[in-house]
């Protein structure tokens, strides 16, 4: 029931993501069942028949609350227990599923993923990852706006958060840290940031210093590429709404140009937000995968496809290993 | 002898600029005088020889001193009293000239215009303003990168400063003032912002509330559009070199894809920096205008139309006032 698309989205998503992932693999779709079972009736009538085969791999579980978009959080989580975000995630606590992925309100999946599921010992504050497209490989920005005034620890630790995630997720070996800030040198910056510069420099880390704005796209600075930029939830979230914006920017003066949707597309390939699906709650015990709000079906597949890649890399065991450094 | 491409673009932009201000304004031009004359004989003998006319509003003053752009600011200031950007500001301060303009070390320029000239009553810490090329109209920016871990008090402050410079520079009427955060709701932000949020309902200022990162480029939130962004100079100074970074990106991208030149030149005509020239520094006695240091003579030129706005909105006068509100 999740996601400004909802449900069309999820049920289609599962079903693209069931046509890709070995046979052994089931799908659970968390909902109100009524609901849910009408949907995929329906894609599987119409547009997704190819993908009949599938349905034999989907299992409905029945969730009657909904959670709104605009609902608050935690308000949200208490009193709506039989919510699909609620039942899901239990089932995820309880091992009758491997990983759990919404594109419902993050507020709530927060709150839910960390009250039901419980953090990795010494994680305060688990932060939200995105992946932002560059000129280069993508990289992962954190915390994109779930903790806003963090200590220099916690920018640390969302360092050895995103490490593990860049080389189990994503594969990187090695992943150098990036710190955002206002200038190279390891004085420049607030407060925050400068202790935590000192902090990373003492760490096993693959710490990469400070990066600036203008390093982001062009994926790192002159010293080199970065994997991963550590940065506050106030900062990150600006920016990650900034870039978000830029596209329609784009978009709309080079139409007015006359430059046709087919070479902008092709132009711009790789940078939509789409190919990267959704990224896990970092620091909780499992996986939860948080989409955007606005995932489509090919974006829930790539969540799910996300999901599979830090099952079968033991993410959570390395999250808690790292931690323990 | 500021700026990357001094003493041409200074020099050139001078000239641009008489050739449009009305007759009875003059230029110093400051700077080692053996080479600015060399310059501007080398441009008027050459590719700015129909500009010759503008010669006898020129004066050269010698400065035998050069601050690299590299300098440390403070030790710069000292140690090279007589700099082009020393000597300009004491010519400044001594009412010998209506404004001072420079493309050189951003930093010297802030600590000398500090030292020599003074701050308003009231003013700790001036702030830098930028221009961002919107959808709209631009938008003003500050702080852009001069004062990081600032309080309340402080934002507040860079909204008057900001709400003069958009009336008086550019001509806005009862500019509406956003404050950068992470949600519309005033309750959304780090401390600080939530703080500052708080103090902008009390003054008289235009208060549109909070924008965030997506609001930008569109020139406003859904609640209406606004001319000033307020934020610390650690989030203003990342959000503008990531923004300065895009163009980079865009254009490689679309010129890949075969979009010519022109065309994008065309359809993204008002987002080139140089449009604007340079801001005030808010909050010094006097007006010293800082430009980028890649500034083209046009930047130039354009920065001493910013002056030129400045002296005649009586702008000084206005912070004076403003402030002590």
């Amino acid at each position: 029931m999740g996601g400004d698309l909802a449900p069309q989205a999820p049920v289609a998503g599962a079903l693209l993501a069931l046509a890709e992932l070995p046979a052994e693999h089931r799908i659970q779709l968390v909902g109100r069942s009524a609901v849910v079972a009408a949907e995929l009736d329906r894609l599987l009538g119409g547009e997704y028949a190819h993908l009949a085969a599938h349905r034999a791999r989907i299992d409905i579980v029945d969730a009657p609350d909904v959670i709104e978009m605009t609902d608050k959080p935690t308000a949200a989580i208490r009193g709506k227990p039989n919510s699909s975000m609620a039942i899901g995630i239990k089932m995820h606590r309880d091992k009758l599923t491997d990983a759990f992925v919404s594109a419902g309100n993050t507020g709530a999946q927060m709150a839910a993923s960390q009250f039901l599921l419980g953090r990795h010992a010494g994680v305060e504050r688990p932060p939200v990852v995105t992946m932002l497209p560059t000129m280069k490989d993508p990289i992962v920005l954190l915390d994109a706006g779930a903790n806003v005034d963090c200590s220099a620890a916690e920018l640390v630790q969302f360092a050895r958060l995103g490490a593990v995630y860049a080389e189990d997720v994503l594969g990187r070996a090695n992943p150098a840290i990036g710190l955002l800030s206002i200038g190279e040198e390891p004085e420049k910056g607030n407060a925050v940031v400068k202790e935590a510069h000192q902090l990373l420099l003492k760490t096993d880390l693959n710490f990469a210093g400070n990066v600036e704005g203008r390093d982001i796209l062009t994926g790192g600075s002159s010293r080199g590429k970065v994997d991963v930029i550590v940065c506050d939830g106030f900062v990150g979230n600006v920016l990650l709404k900034f870039y978000e914006s830029v596209p329609a920017l784009i978009f709309g003066k080079l139409a007015q140009a006359g430059v046709s949707k087919e070479t902008l597309a092709g132009a711009f390939k790789g940078f939509d937000y789409s190919d990267y699906g959704g990224a896990p709650l970092l620091g909780v015990n499992g996986i939860s995968i948080i989409s955007h709000g606005r995932s489509s079906p090919r974006a829930i597949k790539n969540a799910i496809g996300v999901a599979l890649r830090a099952i079968e890399s033991q993410m959570d065991e390395h999250i808690g290993r790292r931690l323990a450094h």
